[in-house]
């Protein structure tokens, strides 16, 4: 489903979507722990997507692609995705008035199920990221209009007003950590900070078993999973990135792949210091960070952009079964 | 340990308390969740102590009794507490240069514990809250400065500066629910009503397992406990309420009593709605409010105080030991 040719972003579509979407959703805090900075000898500024309309940065994209439309706005949406991407269609349809259809595999946490209904979507499931996407072809073909999580321009830009934001609000950072699921925020995070701030670096992190991006960048090709790969950074699961990602994803200027232990790791820190909600898809952008800053020898600004904060029941149990709040980060 | 006599603050001491440490401290957020406002047909307002220093509303009081003292700081300062308000002496402490020894009952959670050392305190330990109390006489008959968690004529005034923010910032609450552990939280909030929406309801709850506070306020005279009681929601665990606070807790428009599954089921959905920690003893009065709607035919506003959000690894394991999120709160 994925397109063959693509436009190349101007990194001006970051500000006509900023300024298209910005009236309809928040703009999220930048913040950082004093604790974290006194601890790490580095400034870490967090951009905090939880805090946004549905709990993650996907409202952006869906939202940015549906105001470009305005006085053409289509009768019906169709998408796929394992999360936060279907709740963001079905709350941007919504809020302009469009019926949505929402395939979901069912590996999809429930609650995620049930906030998407909630948002009055039609929600199908099917029994693997396949099979979803195969169900929303077979939908678009009958004419719906097709909003697909990452391999969309519209996404691209709309997804890359977050980065836009903390830039403009005096990030100023020497690198910016996201993490990289299909590649649509990390795209327009690297389209944000050419028109804002070119020097800084953009690292994307990818779970070390989800870490087809990462293989990719360094293949120099796309390389591809045959289905979702199993990580409890459920935002991370997008079985290979797209062309038009991969266009800017080669330019960023590396990859960290982190375990699962980071993960919980750090989902567990950044709760216990920053008192929001951090799913496991946003701690894999610090955890990816905290590698980088091992190699750095001077005081660095680090900008590291936080997905969101849905996070299931069982997810919960998950982070929880072990406590690592008693080893406090080093970087020694 | 308790004073005798006290003072009768006038509802001005809010205000004198607000001026003095506001500068220290954050105006935290008053927040909604349009899903929860949605569901219940009620506006629920919730100020976010979670985002305050600390992570707890408790820094407040601490502050405003060290900054009346100005000019004449003490040399060391001593206190016990089971969490919230340790790390708020240790912090008031630190940013005031002034030596602090913490005494804590070996049941607080070692995270506290760790967040009190890591603000520079010294720590010491005891078995039981009683003989914590004990030890901060000892040292106190020593010559160091003591801060009662609660029967405290500052604390009070500190405290109460949380309903003040939020009745500033346009709360205009028809009814405020706020958790009860010693009561120097609620009398501040009584008086910061009186202050500036005299025609507000002030409701106190507790966990049913701790609620000599509510016995107290049927009985009109203080009911004691002998030791803390048992209950997830930490916070709430001060054996009895001073006479001082009773004096104003006797005068508040009723008490709600919760159960510990109440207390989880909201600890949950608010973590779940807002996207912020929530420590159980904010839930608390989430759910008290919950009772409260249930009686109500009419549209109400109501302002719940959420203490903060620091909880425990061990704390998270309980809390989500079981979902509740697949039951969605109804008031039918």
């Amino acid at each position: 489903m994925n397109s063959q040719s693509f436009t190349v972003l101007s990194p001006d579509e970051i500000e006509i979507a900023y300024n298209r979407i910005s009236k309809y959703i928040h703009r999220t805090p930048l913040i950082s722990s004093s604790i974290l900075n006194n601890i790490l000898h580095h400034e870490i500024l967090f951009k905090v997507e939880s805090m946004q309309k549905i709990g993650a940065f996907k409202i952006r994209g869906a939202l940015n692609v549906l105001t470009a439309l305005q006085n053409a706005l289509p009768k019906k949406i169709v998408t796929f995705s394992s999360g936060n991407h279907a709740q963001a269609v079905a709350y941007a349809g919504k809020m302009l008035n469009v019926k949505t259809t929402i395939i979901l595999p069912s590996f999809t946490s429930p609650i995620k199920q049930q906030a998407t209904k909630y948002y009055g979507a039609e929600v199908i499931n099917t029994l693997t990221r396949k099979e979803a996407e195969e169900k929303t072809a077979e939908i678009a073909a009958k004419g719906a209009f097709f909003i697909h999580p990452f391999d969309n321009d519209g996404v691209i830009a709309g997804q890359g007003t977050s980065c836009y934001e903390a830039l403009k609000d005096g990030a100023d950072p020497d690198a910016i950590f996201a993490t990289c699921g299909g590649g649509g925020w990390l795209s327009g995070t690297f389209l944000a900070k050419e028109l804002l701030s070119p020097k800084s670096k953009v690292f994307g992190v990818e779970p070390l078993q989800a870490n087809d991006a990462t293989q990719s960048y360094h293949a120099k090709k796309i390389i591809k999973f045959c289905d979702s790969p199993p990580t409890i950074a459920d935002g991370a699961r997008a079985p290979a990135v797209s062309k038009r990602t991969f266009h800017y994803l080669k330019q960023l200027d590396g990859f960290y792949e982190v375990s699962e232990n980071e993960i919980i790791y750090w989902t567990q820190w950044l709760m216990h210091l920053l008192k929001i909600t951090v799913e496991p898809t946003s701690a894999v952008a610090m955890a990816g960070a905290f590698q980088w800053l091992k190699t750095q020898k001077t005081k660095q600004r680090v900008l590291v952009l936080l997905s969101g904060g849905n996070i299931a029941p069982e997810t919960y149990q998950n982070i929880w079964k072990e406590s690592f709040l008693e080893k406090i980060p080093s970087l020694k």
